[in-house]
């Protein structure tokens, strides 16, 4: 599958989670990332892609989890483990400085922030479809993290809602490289209308 | 209509927009909804409710709208007439006074704050329906205001999604009578369950 | 509120419920409309604009109720009692005349139908939107019936989801004048773009 | 993960498109399943959790994806490449033997056919979310296929929604092991709620 062509005007990028706790040394979740994160360049993969993106004046969305708060979920019933866990860990806490945005990647006027997801999809429980419908966009570049978590949960859904998805196999990380090739060779061609790396998707936006 | 039975451990009360611009002296739409809110009698009907549901047991969930902030709604295409009105005259504006909540009716522990919203309905674009679900809700209750506005449409997204729902016609206030009507005469019998009173539905609740 | 520019390839006529029961002499909901149909010139109108929008090259968007089936409802925990109202009366019955597109409205090649909804939003439960994503649709203009439920409703849903709202106030009827009046008057303005005349709608759909 | 308890009340098992095409020998899809279907034991599974469901009085929820017809995604401007493979296979195609349930899991009275689904998941554009809470469904069992798109994609978005979610191990299948190990090993863990095999979950439903 390859890239054609992104009309700024019809076209956003989502950013998932460009948290401390996800993208920065000593960040909570980074050393489970780290290893393929460092294989596939994924920092500066994602600095490739905010440049070429805001050069093309493709619009950015910061699509953000939960930032943990006191009492999350404590009244739940049928949390899943994954958040019981993730609550215990106190992931992305809000006020602390791993749920801050990685200063590389903090936005910028004229960005939006998408109400923060509970789950994976950055769909899910806030206003990304309704915010990329008053923005006329058509066509969803999704990249961050995790690429078998909330980056394929998020294209899934976009798929489903009617977008056009676009995930960069480079532009993501996970826990290992066999859950790199599930969400990239096994379950996005099943859902997606593009799976490139950051050089084709620089390219194909530097086109005129 | 009459209500029946509301199992406290099913049943939500949803308290739309609890705002200072709303429900108190020199807010800023308090003025346009002042006449029918003293005809009904509108602060101490809310209290009396707050009141009752807290001492059934039932769970309180806060469904505000949107407090506005600098840039809302800019680089939308398609805003709404009247949420560029509500954004000329900054309603609800963040760190005002108008955007608090009122005092008889902030949250408590073990209350659940929703997502803001952006329109009329505490369900869309928000995460007001996954945290029913989180808390086995299959009843709401929905007070606050406007009646033919966030009430109104709170209530009729709520029924297509499958919930039973009660509203309570002299907990919410409109702009006229004819409004108040419009709400609980001629569209609220399409997609209620139960439309009552205040004196109704506390003598509901307390029954054994 | 008048209406713009309708850029045809970003347009949707939404036809909510074309049936004889609805629009045809001997129909069962004929008689509760057809006071308000008549003083409106429903038909015409409906006519009008089907040929306006067609020769606009703007596509046509079934939007239909369910087609009543025995067993319907049945196990339902939390029908509304309009819901029930309406399955006694079998509004719509599958394999009946009632049920069938008035032979004016009935669906050309290229128009789209949606699947049924089940309570008064074309949007609740069924494919609308992700079909008016896959057909690159930014605004709707919404005809048909009931002005006050599935027309009201349909349009809230619309304007929630990001779309631009077109009301149409004599394309469509209701039970009273108070009814149409509650829709166009009081509620429409509060969710909708445009709340527009046939003859306004036809004017700016011919416009170069 | 392990089950607990299934109130039968209060769960659903949502049979995931027993159509011939999947599961009889001469379907279409059949032979790029056969394999794994053999290796675990599919048929006799699915046999097996229908009878158990069926024994403890849990609803059975058929979920079927689009039936294909002429004409379908002609206009879409956004159908994904495997959308489009399938169409042009035309799988489940309406009126086929292909497109007919499987003889021994054809709905009975009582079970709920929900409507037909585009893409992958069985909540994305239909009625699926309003029928379960009509029905006070707080728990899904998900079975069919195939493992790694619609039965993950149907398990996420319940997750997403705030259901109970169990995947039933050897009650699926997939193009390869590859896939299966995905579906249930890497992917499962992160929004399901138990993950167990056909013999752990009828030991679970016939627990008193």
């Amino acid at each position: 599958m390859t890239p054609d062509h992104y009309a700024p005007e019809r076209t956003a990028l989502l950013f998932v989670d460009p948290y401390n706790d996800f993208l920065s040394e000593g960040g909570k979740v980074w050393p489970r990332i780290r290893g393929v994160a460092e294989q596939v360049g994924l920092l500066d993969n994602l600095r490739a892609i905010v440049a070429a993106v805001r050069a093309a004046g493709i619009r950015v969305f910061i699509v953000p989890h939960r930032r943990w708060e006191p009492g999350d979920l404590e009244s739940w019933q049928r949390a899943t483990p994954y958040q019981r866990m993730a609550a215990r860990a106190q992931t992305f806490a809000k006020g602390s400085w791993g749920g801050e945005w990685h200063p590389d990647f903090a936005p910028k006027t004229g960005d939006i922030v998408v109400k923060e997801h509970w789950g994976s999809s950055g769909f899910a429980n806030t206003d990304l479809d309704a915010l990329l419908k008053q923005h006329d966009i058509a066509r969803v570049i999704v990249i961050g993290l995790i690429a078998n978590t909330c980056i394929e949960c998020t294209g899934r859904f976009a798929s489903e809602l009617g977008y056009h998805v676009t995930l960069v196999k480079d532009a993501t990380a996970a826990a290992s490289d066999e859950a790199m090739r599930a969400a990239h060779e096994i379950n996005g061609p099943t859902f997606a209308h593009a799976i490139v790396t950051t050089q084709e998707l620089v390219t194909a936006l530097s086109a005129p």
